[in-house]
């Protein structure tokens, strides 16, 4: 099984405290060591970090702790190869465009059959499961929709695909647009807001600690979402089976 | 006016010393500090590094300078911002899926108008003339073909719509689909092919030399195509204007 990082935020955040802690599991204190890769929304822009190498020690990875990139969307995710060669092309998150914005979606768990995909307008180019699952997400919203809809129609959409996709296997997923980050939960998938007033965190993979009091204003609001927690004293809330979460501006709703 | 650097061969190879040579024209030997991109296809997968720093000074651009990825089609750019403000969204390269590849395509010059985008299959997320060309050639594309067809087709159809873009203004560009790539001339673009015997390079932009004797086999073939040359003791051909040239292991054939 694979790992997932999300970040959603009020404000541009950097993730290199978090990220320092999550890269560490893969291949150092966890075993997913078949790739990763990480996207960040900068604006309407997406930047997208790939490495076939493990993130415990990919120079990419090395990159991405050292240069604070600031965002308020951000997916991570390490590879335990299930489904599909390690490889570039089958490194999470996959990136497709629709209405004119980028989309990122990083998923953790195994379908054991896939829907069909009609029409080739999203095409997986890697063999995973994963991107078969995305392709078919975006597909069946562009088809629902020709234009971007408002966001509750988009997520009640969200949530209808989110039900029949999950009858196909297990079904962890990061998705986000730029504006928004949605969260599905199968198995496991645990996430934290952090705002005033802040305190220390300490990861648990590493013994570093960060007082964000001294990084933040009062106003700031940061969502992460990780399939298990990153610290280990602050209060993570799992997620339930079935349970589909949108971050906006830092807080969940429930769908 | 940007600059344009293109790399295709027949065995995996590493840019380091070309970009070495490229990226110091952002902003230091040349003024196109309005952000940069590279971006590289390996097997099917594809890694796109962008920022909006300039190439000289960009943290993105020392891994990229430091971190030998190998790769059998490399497209990367400079940007000096003429139309659309310096952001990620603007960055080129850019990218998209088409029949189950990544495609990347980087433009230098200037559209006076833009040909219509019906359908919204393929839509800008920024807001370049270079995106909306990328999105208007990939969707008309994807209107002829509904599955890959055969390269010369393909090439036949490249042809046919590059000479319609270009009705529109300025229209140097790289383009390529993993498998090989296509490099169009309105102003300023050249090329060299290195193969053995295989002698010294010396870049123009910095005083830096590589004996490729020593890094290469006699079977070994690397195409470089730049806005500019990039050595100053190789010979570079220049494209005339309106010339299309499809660069496969290595080799140019016209179209």
């Amino acid at each position: 099984m694979c790992q997932l990082l999300g970040m959603n935020c009020n404000v541009p955040t950097d993730i290199c405290f978090s990220f320092e802690g999550f890269r560490k599991r893969g291949g150092l204190t966890d075993h997913h060591a078949d790739g990763w890769g990480i996207g960040f929304f900068e604006g309407p822009g997406c930047r997208l970090f790939l490495d076939w190498q493990a993130s415990s020690t990919s120079p990419v990875a090395e990159l991405v702790r050292n240069y604070p990139i600031k965002s308020t969307n951000v997916i991570a995710h390490i590879r335990k190869a299930t489904v599909g060669q390690i490889s570039l092309a089958n490194t999470h998150p996959f990136m497709r465009e629709l209405w004119g914005r980028y989309w990122l979606f990083a998923h953790n768990g195994d379908l054991k059959t896939l829907p069909a995909l009609n029409h080739g307008r999203y095409q997986p180019v890697g063999d995973t499961d994963s991107e078969h699952a995305f392709c078919w997400l975006l597909q069946q919203l562009s088809q629902r929709f020709a234009e971007e809809p408002a966001a509750e129609d988009l997520h009640t959409a969200l949530r209808e695909l989110a039900l029949q996709l999950a009858q196909h296997g297990s079904l962890n997923f990061l998705l986000s647009n730029g504006e928004w980050l949605a969260a599905h939960c199968a198995t496991h998938l645990h996430y934290l807001v952090r705002q005033a007033p802040f305190g220390e965190a300490h990861l648990i993979d590493q013994d570093v600690s960060v007082d964000f009091k001294a990084l933040t204003t009062p106003a700031d609001r940061v969502a992460l979402i990780a399939t298990q927690p990153l610290t280990d004293n602050e209060h993570w809330t799992a997620l339930s089976p079935g349970e589909l979460l949108i971050f906006r501006d830092g807080l969940p709703s429930r769908l």
